[in-house]
């Protein structure tokens, strides 16, 4: 594992003392980044120097080597990646600094009774007049967290903290991360639905399955907000957008393809199902765990055997959570294929491709990133109260469309994807409340 | 009630037009505010008139005078007050935006996994990496707010919301609104359990009683960090600085004194038990609710009846719920009155000191802006489990320092005030922790 770290350093005021430092990382082959001063002083200059190294034990070299230079004071080491979570990542503020008691008397009594008078009076206006409106909340009890587990609700809050910070940065919606100490599915949906009033949205993150799936339906039925397991999908919908662009780049159409969905957990099972939806022209999962086919067959996902899916597959998209499963000699020439295990993948892409694979990604390319933001912003601003296979459509189908030339996905840090996302989203949600409010009179 | 509403009326280009509309305004005796021209169109000027009425009769009054004057179109009528509140009136925001993919790979995966690991092994550092080291929860069920009674939930966001700004604003803390809809104790109390790991104390707000004392007990037992019903100790901390600092302007030594407190609820009860605690004299308390004495007597308040708490007090301080129950005749010369119930007090200030009140105020004044912010400040500072008496204490002391000389209570908006509280109340906790860490060996 690659990594780096910030020595803090006192070095002497003589001439050579910064260049005999730098000798000693260097005869460890560490390799040498910035080189920041921080202060002078009277005897010493204290400087920072961010080193990158290839491993632990390369680290622990590193830091014999540079521990008992004579004269040069070792401060502390920093990790920068760990320090740029000091504090928390978001700031929560009121949109307006209370200079006055005039302003004071209206954002709180008596001017805020008002307020609440009239939306007890109208329950209608909560979604104008609060953050209900436009607050999403980041729910997880952190037992399925990236790679790591079960890590429990508390150290799984920087992973939704910076979930929370891209639905501000880019769709203008504010979200608050809710971590919760239960793990029983029937009390997590109790509490969540307790919690709801004050949010318009319900985004549910790292939760484990099959429990995510119990919790993501019935907080559905039981909310009328947009609830969604971004695990489930977004996943699905960054997958779709990508598989979608693999077939145009190879010049074949949907209709004519088959994809075959190896591991059937809750992301691969949701990608199967909306690549059905999509009209991918046939789709076959397959899992080794009965109870994964059983569920994957009563959401109308037909199951076959890993050989028959890997010779009938034009798409072959894994999620198995196993790295390396998939060997070279199994690639057909002229597969595409989607590796999402994190962090390693079932096969390394240049691997695939030099086993003939037309295009080959892995799950560092399938950012959920990009779809979670827009998909709720167009939900949350068409008012409605869920998300629906279409409007999931009309995201990977935008998200698809934003790739640059040649590429398969797009920049997640491009706002434009974001705001087309929640307009494409925004739209199919509007004319799906026409259409279902036109179907009312039969 | 006095009100203001802004016109948005379209006034044709023609000479005499403005003038014809505040005619038509100044004739029903309304009081004329800003006058702002919008948009300048090719027949009309957009101009929005804010106006200022004596009652509802007032209001509908001029809405006639002015809705069919020739010409002139009125477009809208706007309460500016509520539309202060419009999109709710918080902000959460990531504390940097993200502009590369390497800022994204530090704030999310693979980054953060490095973040989350650190955590899971040493939960200690939960406080320092995330927000729930500086997060507070503002939670109600909305079933007691301000003098709205049970308004439920939704509708007593805009509270919460401005309680969270205050946060922000004067200590530099985030705060969310959590609103439940749970009315049952019990459930109310799991709930937060469960939600509390992602947060650095727990501000319990607008909960009825008794259910907000159970309530209150029941979490600072099962939890960890701060909990506080600011209803109760807020509203205490505060009558105790006004009570101190009206003694101290009528000469008198606080263990020379009586109190009585009239209304022994949640409010009053804390403030009876405050003051004892604080050292005044002698506090008796008075309510004509069995429950009411009961528990005050558990909490070791001696109550008196109502004549005999109006004989022997040299302050009397009144949180009944109950305007006008306290008669110009009922107040003995040289006495200091507070009279808390909001909207309306138990007797008007200017009443009271006509009848001889040597010093009396309202709720008004009494606002519990000046305590909550600093006091969980100081505290989570501190890094203490709860909140104890000392901590009121020197809040109390504080905000009763910073009064100007003659008044009775600061401004809330100084921020040096909620400063103050939180360095006197971190100073009090880390003294705390000493001695209870001194005691542990005997």
């Amino acid at each position: 594992m690659q990594t780096d770290k910030t020595f803090r350093v006192r070095i002497p005021q003589e001439a050579g003392s910064l260049q005999r430092f730098i000798a000693a990382l260097s005869s460890t082959n560490a390799s040498i980044g910035d080189i920041t001063t921080l202060y002078i002083g009277r005897r010493y200059t204290h400087r920072s120097v961010t080193v990158e190294f290839s491993s632990e034990e390369h680290f622990s070299t590193v830091l014999k080597a540079v521990s008992n230079l004579p004269g040069i004071i070792l401060d502390e080491v920093v990790d920068e990646v760990i320090q740029r979570h000091e504090g928390g990542k978001l700031l929560i503020r009121g949109k307006a600094t209370i200079r006055t008691l005039g302003e004071l008397r209206e954002v709180y009594t008596p001017g805020v009774a008002k307020v609440c008078l009239a939306l007890s009076h109208d329950p209608s206006l909560v979604r104008k007049y609060t953050m209900a409106g436009n607050t999403v909340a980041v729910v997880s009890n952190g037992t399925r967290v990236l790679g790591l587990g079960n890590i429990g609700p508390a150290a799984s809050l920087p992973v939704m903290e910076a979930k929370a910070m891209f639905y501000g940065q880019f769709v203008d919606l504010n979200a608050v991360p809710i971590v919760l100490d239960e793990t029983d599915p029937t009390r997590f949906v109790e509490t969540v639905v307790r919690l709801a009033p004050g949010f318009a949205g319900i985004h549910l993150e790292d939760i484990r399955s099959p429990d995510c799936m119990e919790i993501e339906a019935a907080l559905i039925r039981r909310l009328s907000i947009p609830v969604m397991h971004d695990d489930q999908h977004g996943t699905a919908v960054v997958a779709l957008a990508a598989i979608l662009n693999m077939l145009k780049l190879t010049d074949r159409k949907p209709k004519e393809c088959t994809l075959a969905q190896i591991g059937l957990g809750a992301a691969g099972l949701a990608i199967a199902r909306l690549a059905m939806d999509a009209g991918i022209g046939v789709v076959v999962g397959h899992d080794p765990i009965e109870c994964a086919r059983r569920m994957a067959a009563e959401r109308g996902v037909r199951t076959v055997d890993l050989d028959s899916a890997l010779r009938v597959a034009d798409v072959l998209c894994l999620a198995t959570g196993r790295a390396g499963v998939l060997t070279p000699s199994m690639i057909r020439p002229g597969q595409l294929i989607l590796a999402l295990s994190n962090p390693s993948p079932e096969i390394e892409p240049e691997d695939a491709l030099r086993s003939g694979a037309a295009i080959a990604l892995d799950g560092r390319h399938v950012n959920n990133i990009l779809c979670y933001p827009g998909l709720f912003k167009g939900a949350i601003e068409a008012r409605v109260s869920s998300i629906t296979t279409p409007m999931k459509l009309a995201a990977a189908m935008t998200i698809a469309s934003r790739a640059d030339r040649g590429e398969v996905l797009p920049d997640p840090l491009d706002e434009l994807v974001h705001l087309g996302v929640a307009a494409a989203v925004e739209a199919v949600a509007g004319s799906e409340t026409e259409t279902s409010e036109g179907s009312a009179s039969p």
